[in-house]
C-alpha cells in the first residue's frame, strides 16, 4: 500500500518528530530490498490534526514530552505548547520550556488536548480559574480529551471527566471519584473521547497506541521502530504490585500531602467546574 | 536503613524530579505500615553530582528529557541544560527550551555529561567547531561521558569514543568505527566511564540504571515506582529484529542520506578531534 517514495518525501515534512530527515528517493541504498511500487501513501497516513499540549509551572515535563514525541510522528498534524502566557515555564524538574501559544492563540477546535501532570503545580492549576476554563471550553469539544500521569485530576476539577472512567499516577487513583470520574486501574484507560494514562512513562504508550488509532498499525510500528521503543527496565519496580513493599511504602507516603489538598479541592473546587 | 522523616525531607528538596512534594512526616497516613525508626538515611542516598545535558537545534527531546527525568531524581545532584549561547533552542519535534548555562557558564569539573541525539541537526553539531571542543574538553574530565541515540556519533566526532565500545541509535550503529568506536548493538553499552545508549527511549533504561549505581538498588526501584515505569508498548516493533520487515525497511531507507553525511564527517573532522 504504500509508495516509498511518497512516504520519504511526506515523512521528510512531518516525521521529523521521530527524529529523522526521509533520504531522497534517488539516494535509497541499492542494497536495500525493492520497494513497493504503489504510486500513493495510503490516504489516511496523512493527517490535519490540531493538537494542543497544555503547559503550567512545575509540570512533569516527562508526562507531556513522551506523549509529544510520539503524537508529533502524525504526519500532517499541527502541535502546540500552550501556556497560560507566552513565558517560559519551567518543569518539577528544572526544564525550561517556551509555550508556543497562549490560550487565547490556541485554536478553538481541537483534534487533541492533553494535559500532563505534576505535583504541587497541579494542585496550583486544579485552582486556577483561567486554567480550568480553557481546558473546560476547549475539551468540550476536541476530537479526544486526554492526559498522563496526576494530568487526569486537572481534567476532573475542569469537569471534563465527569460520567468517565479514568486513570491517573497509581498513588492519586483513589481521587478519581472527587472528580466525578470512575476511577479505573490501567495503564491507559479510553472510555469515548477521553483517553487517561498513569503515570509519567504511561505517556509514551497512549500516544503511541493514539498513533495507531488515528493512522493504523503498520504507521505506529514505524513510529514506535524510530523511537526504538523496545524498553528494557533494569528494575521491577514500576507498579506498586511489583516494587518491594518496602518501596511502595516510601513513595505512597510522599503523597499523603498531594492527596489531602487534592481531596480539598475535590470537594471546593470540582462542583463549580461540573455544572457551570 | 532508611529513616522515613529524612528521607521525606530529603525528598522534598531533591526528588522534585520524579514529580512529587515529600508529606511532612507528621502527616504520613495512620493506616500506613510502621515505617523504619533508623535516624539516618543511608548516606549514599544524598549526592552532590554535577550533571550537564547537551542541547543544540534539532535535537531529539525525549533523548534528553527521558535520560533527565530518571537522573534529576539523584537527591542532591545539579541538573544543567546546556546550550552554546542562552538563545531558545528548538527540538526536532518543535519544543523549545530555555537553555540553563552556556558552555563558557558549565562547570568544568562534571560528573555527568549526557548528549542527546537528533539527525540533521545533530550532523550539524558534529561539524561546529564551539560544540565539539566543549564536549572534548568536559568530557575529558567527567567521571561518566554518555549519550543517547545519535549522541553517541557528536561524542565520536569529538574524539571521546576512540577505542571504546559504544552503541547509537539502531540504524546509526555501523557507523560507530568511522569515530574510532567498536560498535556493539545493545541498548545500553557501558565501557570504563563510557555509557551509551540505543535511540530516543533508551535514555529511561539507561538514567535509571546509573541511578541505580550511583545510589543503591532500592533507591533506583523509587524512582521507578514513582515514574510508573512498567511499559506495555501497545505493539511490539521496537527493533529492527522486531518489527515487521517492511516497517524496517521504511524506517532504514530514512537513514540513507544522514548515513552517508555521517560517514563524511567521519572522514573530514573526526581526524582532527580525535588528535587535537
Amino acid at each position: 500500500m504504500i509508495s516509498k517514495r511518497d512516504l520519504l518525501l511526506a515523512s521528510a515534512a512531518g516525521l521529523a518528530a521521530a527524529g529523522l530527515r526521509a533520504a531522497p528517493a534517488a539516494e535509497v541504498a541499492p542494497d536495500m530490498p525493492a520497494g513497493h511500487d504503489m504510486s500513493q501513501m495510503p490516504a489516511n497516513w496523512m493527517g490535519k490534526e490540531q493538537i494542543a499540549f497544555l503547559i503550567y509551572p512545575e509540570f512533569t515535563a516527562l508526562d507531556m514530552v513522551g506523549a509529544h514525541a510520539m503524537l508529533t510522528g502524525l504526519l500532517g498534524a499541527t502541535t502546540h505548547i500552550v501556556g497560560k502566557t507566552r513565558d517560559i515555564v519551567k518543569s518539577d524538574s528544572g526544564l525550561q520550556f517556551q509555550p508556543s501559544a497562549t490560550f487565547d492563540e490556541c485554536p478553538r477546535e481541537l483534534d487533541i488536548i492533553c494535559v500532563p501532570g505534576g505535583a504541587a503545580g497541579t494542585l496550583a492549576a486544579m485552582q486556577d480559574d483561567g486554567t480550568l476554563r480553557f481546558l473546560k471550553d476547549r475539551g468540550s469539544r476536541a476530537k479526544f480529551v486526554t492526559s498522563v500521569c496526576t494530568g487526569s485530576l486537572l481534567l476532573g476539577a475542569a469537569g471534563l471527566l465527569t460520567g468517565y472512567k479514568a486513570t491517573s499516577h497509581w498513588a492519586t487513583i483513589p481521587l478519581l471519584p472527587l472528580f466525578g470520574a470512575n476511577a479505573t486501574a490501567a495503564r491507559i484507560v479510553h472510555d469515548r473521547n477521553r483517553i487517561t494514562a498513569g503515570g509519567v512513562t504511561a505517556g509514551i504508550d497512549f500516544g503511541l497506541s493514539l498513533v495507531g488509532q488515528l493512522r493504523d498499525r503498520q504507521y505506529a510500528e514505524c513510529v514506535q521502530l524510530m523511537a526504538q521503543y523496545a524498553p528494557e527496565p533494569p528494575y521491577d519496580a514500576g507498579t506498586p504490585e511489583r516494587a518491594p513493599r518496602e518501596v511502595t511504602k516510601i513513595m505512597s507516603d510522599m503523597f499523603v500531602d498531594f492527596n489531602k489538598q487534592a481531596e480539598r479541592i475535590g470537594r471546593d473546587v470540582y462542583p463549580r467546574y461540573r455544572d457551570g
